[in-house]
């Protein structure tokens, strides 16, 4: 095995490398994944190293024709997967050679593995951003739709998870869409900065051969070529940022699981996950677990974890190129199939999400929510809001006393705490009264929350474009 | 002092703050930080109370007299901070109060501490960012600059810290300006994810009060109010985005540090740091340290624990706000401030970097760093390039044995490994003529060194626009 | 300014440090909280200098005098800390200089800064953990008389927050005494690696006087002096060690958190937290909030955040002391802050825990709490484990479809899926007897918990031995 | 596929779990590492349940014929795992009942599958962390045998990377050698809070059968069974804890390697690597990496973000199991797996580096490392320390001005700055007197050293006690 792999080198190595090194040095296990991209970026390569006349139209062809067999053998699972032959494009390259002879070493020409990685993984990256981008966008339908139906449900807000003001189902569903518009976003400004292409950087200064990186670039798709090649080979800032985006996604997936998973619970009850997202216990057969909202809140912790790899990997590595980098792409896989993973069960989910209005209003019905509007009341009749702030706390003191809500109180007992107060005060006590009043973009109302919606369908819309 | 805070709370306490634990929850210590934009925020919003007729145009006045009283009280140092009085809002609140009367107690309607503070924060990181936007680009100005006057000066490149291939210095130096440019984009797209505005959102559901939230945006040049209540008051997405983008940003800096300690070392010996940016030792008269480097590596360290800091501090978080958030400014101020030092740390730094170029050129000479040229030349003589690749090899291994650079082999020592070797071999093997060979977009020929600080100005230049 | 800061490094240098780098790398703000320290190692090392004849007898007092006095000035708040003289350590040398005259710069004979602050930060780490460890043994004594106090109380024990079976609440109290053991255990184990002298490392090799290590380590009750003086001066790992037992702490405290703010919910309503260990609201003024323990739960992330950051300070750095060092205390500083603040808050809020037994009973005695009591009785009349798990199973969705708990069903009822069931299961079905039946070590019945109340006790009484 | 899974929750779900759920929430992919310790747990359990009589004799021993049996089809491939019977546990458990009818089910008695698979993971983390001792010891061993050799190799010292003081080689090794000794403790303390048996926590609450929890430990050589169900099925601190000790472990070896690949540099040259544990480069002949090094260095990243993860984990997790637990075992998997592989690289590696002595001893002759010597010279002739560092600063800007090391100065010259200065300076400024100079415990004299490398044996002879 590891004649072979000195073979790669050349002649100034004078030992064979140590079996266990070679193993722990190799990456194919995991950079195979690649496989699409190393062919697809050879491909465009050929075709550029033709254009300028490095190779002939033939060579060029037979490379094509060669790398079309290859990718159909390992897609069969046909291929041949060599350790010795350290990694995905080793492995490639050495098919190639075997199949077409001669020609398929001269695909290197002008490249080194540095930029050849590099490209490959960007390409990786690319196609899987967009696949996030259309999950998170699903996911965001998905909301969207509940929202729409929830638009009037009444449930009551909490801050410190203590019950604040009523607010409607909708609406909260609709706070995290906004966090997801914000992690579309990222994702998208971090495609921005994947779509740059190193190839033509070769080892680590360019390369002596007459490339044409324009060009290359275009059969690629890619926005431009990496302006610096020492740079284009030693950049992993693009897989920092896919993690930096998918920790923040997944910070937003905990707090939604953390909400669901509450939601379930036999305390709050406000809604019902149907069985098939759920799983029981092995001794307690009463048990409905919330298992897949638990198990991505789980999962923030290998996306953290994965980012703080990244940046610790690359902390004070000097340029260009060092064997560290071959770290990058276990933690950044994971991270993508962590992500659309996650997305995916969150996209089928949701929508399937049970509401218990009754439950939800009776809890928003405790709990004095309303005790701001009272406040409010006192404002506007001219009280000072501090004041009235103080006037709402002693009834709600009484109301905790007397174990009655503000609007179980009679107008007398009200009157206890201020003359202002007049009949028309239940007006506002009420739920519905509440979070009507709230009318004001981005409020809890119910006509905002369908404004919200419509908003909503036309940025997703937007996208598509 | 805890009848004091009470007050703020109403009538529904029974005992006092626990005086260690008011001291425990109390934020005023570093929120006062905030006072200029808690200050702005408020101005803002009394003129829109005003417009929608819930104050008056006497009392909007007589407010924005207060609190621009207050911030010259604060700027001069006469005023009074309180941990009774919690954080920087409640201080506000009572000095403005004290000063107008009950007029101040206005102030508050419509709004409440967790869209105040979500706005203050805001504003904040909106100014902080546009400093560390300048000087980012005050330092890529810098590296541009020197850039261009090492367009020539030829060093080694390293990959794995060997000699590879001989680059020019200017060519090095821009790699670190690719990097930064990566970051001034990614500040950029944070900001636009800052500039948001909360308030309007109060507690967590809106207010009933006739509020103008376009407005208000509109005097505090937000690009638009928050679409979504529950998530203003509890997001704190830009706080994360900012310590990530940062992270990445001390990440490049690690790696510029960890090249500038190396190359001032007596090994290598490729750069002198001016002593007003190193250090002495108190035991060792014969060292001058590169402390500056050295601290900018260390201080990934605290930007990296930030970034984990605050995505800890929001995982599993229900919506909406939590006394949790409070921790969202220590590690976020701290961050801001060790950005913008070391920043301006290599901002003045770099450019008083001299280069020996001697040195330099010595280090590319040995450690056969030619040798990719020589490949390259077989390979257009019509050696294929793995089997150029084993020549190369072997004329290495000899050299090594014979303590010779390829540069100073014989043509017949050359020949040895391959007949195809001619003269004009020689030609290739000289350091100028390999990186001026490198003539492509990306590569370390020093016309394109030249060509990419023309780029890097008009990027910077537009920059302004 | 600089002029006296360069005094310090003697002669090698031909300008002063620029204004902004020294303030930049100067330490002095933050490590003079090391004074105590760093005069209790300066006067062992005089009275060590004195011993091997380095010093008079005379110079050896006058140093201890004069930095007596210091300390008193220090403490006093009338010492002049100086930017120029960087740190802690050269501010109270020249302070000592300019008291005693030329002796004063003897004391640092062999020894170097890099030694000194390694051994202060050392002696400030051990004086830090023997308090973190008082307070973790104060917090414990707390939960085992509240436990004590609560053995017989009943609370539904849940799992993935879904009713599961009946425990005590004392018992789930000392599920949390058991997490804060494990974190003594882990200070403790700490401290013994912290509690290593490297004093006489000198710079980093050493020193030429005739230094007695084992002495100057006897006088600062150190375990031993350092073995190798280039791990001395550059080691951090107690720093880290430090940090992730804090970690695990915090961890251990924001679960003790959750369950907290759980509980204080109005659906849950397990608990009442006095007043004074709440704050309420500036807008809502029914609010209680859970302040102690959100915030609590929130100081995680600055814990965790640290030890990323002093991890992330000492990837890479070859030996021995480099400047990046610097950058340990801060987090260091904050972590310690943080976990003695914490440990008091609850120390003081745990013990005034008031339980609502009434509605953990109840909250119990819904959720089919018991199933696991059914089908262990079914077990023990001979049914197979599984087998006895599906007819319970059944039960439960009998029970859901009519909202009957088990025990409200009648005989009948339950027969409908096993005719194996009689009379006494009734006895299997009650609260009382599911806990009671608990009865092996470490299970939830009372008599359990008042044996582990006892041995808990047993434990913290030993650590003082 | 479903069908099957829900079988193992009983009657309560009424529609099967989603196909994707079913796949994402399953560990049997990951969690069969564990099949060993799950047979070897179970074994335990069924002779404890025999000997308290709830097996029979004959029960209890076709049990352990049945895990006996599948264990060897498991190690032989010969076991068909199924993704759904979801984990490690079910997978065996339907294959023993499959096997053994009825008495299969049986074992399940007493138990549930949250303290099954805590003690699954406890024993595997024991197995495995003395497989980690074993390799510290074994690594240690190496740099003991080294550093004899090496005892009298004089080297540069480096601070900040400038050269600093002449020290032995095999002093520096040793440094390498106290780092591996603190981690050698800290796997061996989380060894003992790793070897607590969580077993007969049952669910969370125990269980009702007269289990016997103490026989179980003694059988499986638990120090003693967990104190608390709640905390037993609960705690992860045990993973965390690992990762704590791996992630400073790892830190240590990114500082040896850090060294390594700077003395492999062209610019150090201070040691050889053996070919075979390199690797070469594909487009540059003449490259040799120090691949190994540069791996493990960057290998630390992944272990930093294990330690995260788990960390992230458990925050604000409410007791008592809840799914995201199952989070916990792939990054403790891949940390034990880099653990041991760095480890093992690293142990065959170290024994076989080749210094360059003399290359070491001229670097170290040049960068004026003996001036600390000539002021302590001058210190014992009566100047003050500080007083001689001036002077010696001032030869020292002397020397760098006209190029000369302070040995290389006449007597003449270096009397310029001090009269004190005499003819026997020329002793104190030889390396060798240097180093040998430094003879105290701790100090880089050879003989130190030698002292140093008898006292590390005894430390690791004394460990196989």
């Amino acid at each position: 095995m590891s004649k072979e792999t000195n073979q790669q080198w050349g002649g100034r190595f004078s030992e064979p490398t140590d079996a266990f090194v070679a193993r722990f040095t190799a990456s194919v296990d995991f950079d195979q994944r690649l496989y699409k991209q190393d062919i697809q970026g050879s491909i465009a390569h050929a075709r550029m190293l033709e254009k300028v006349g490095v190779l002939t139209e033939k060579e060029r062809d037979d490379i094509i024709r060669g790398l079309g067999e290859i990718r159909i053998e390992i897609e069969r699972g046909d291929f041949a997967w060599s350790v010795a032959l350290e990694d995905v494009h080793m492995n490639i390259e050495a098919a190639l050679t075997k199949k077409i002879g001669i020609t398929g070493k001269k695909l290197h020409t002008g490249r080194s593995r540095n930029d050849q990685v590099a490209t490959d993984i960007r390409l990786y990256m690319r196609d899987e951003i967009d696949l996030v981008l259309a999950e998170i966008s699903r996911l965001q339908q998905g909301l969207l739709d509940l929202a729409e139906k929830e638009a009037d449900t009444i449930m009551p807000g909490f801050t410190h998870l203590q019950t604040a003001q009523p607010v409607t189902f909708g609406h909260h569903l609709l706070a995290w869409f906004e966090m997801l518009s914000r992690d579309y976003e990222r994702f998208a400004d971090c495609r921005k900065r994947v779509n740059i292409m190193p190839l033509g950087a070769a080892a680590l200064a360019g390369t002596t051969y007459p490339i044409d990186r324009a060009y290359t670039a275009e059969l690629l798709q890619f926005d431009a070529p990496a302006g610096n090649s020492l740079d284009a080979v030693s950049d992993r800032d693009f897989g920092i940022e896919f993690c930096a985006a998918s920790s923040l996604l997944l910070m937003h997936m905990t707090r939604m699981s953390e909400e669901l998973v509450l939601w379930t619970s036999a305390q709050f009850n406000f809604i019902n996950l149907p069985d098939r997202f759920c799983t029981g216990s092995s001794i307690m057969p009463q048990k409905k677990n919330p298992d897949v909202p638990e198990l991505v809140r789980g999962k923030s912790g290998r996306v953290y974890g994965h980012l703080m790899s990244l940046l610790t990997l690359m902390k004070s590595q000097p340029l260009a190129y060092n064997k560290d980098n071959q770290e990058d792409k276990e933690p950044l896989f994971d991270a993508v199939d962590t992500v659309k993973g996650c997305l995916r069960a969150f996209g089928d989910m949701i929508p399937a999400i049970e509401s218990r209005k009754e439950e939800m209003r009776e809890a928003a019905r405790r709990g004095f929510s309303t005790a701001t509007d009272l406040a409010d009341y006192l404002v506007r009749k001219g009280v000072a809001f501090r004041d009235a702030h103080e006037i709402v706390g002693l009834s709600v003191a009484y109301g905790i006393e007397h174990k009655k809500d503000l609007s179980d109180m009679t107008l007398d007992e009200l009157k206890q705490f201020s003359d202002t107060i007049e009949q028309d005060v239940f007006d506002v006590l009420t739920l519905e009264g509440s979070v009507a009043a709230r009318n004001h973009i981005g409020g809890t109302a119910p006509d905002q929350v369908r404004a919200a919606v419509d908003r909503g369908r036309d940025l997703i819309a937007a996208r598509g474009e």
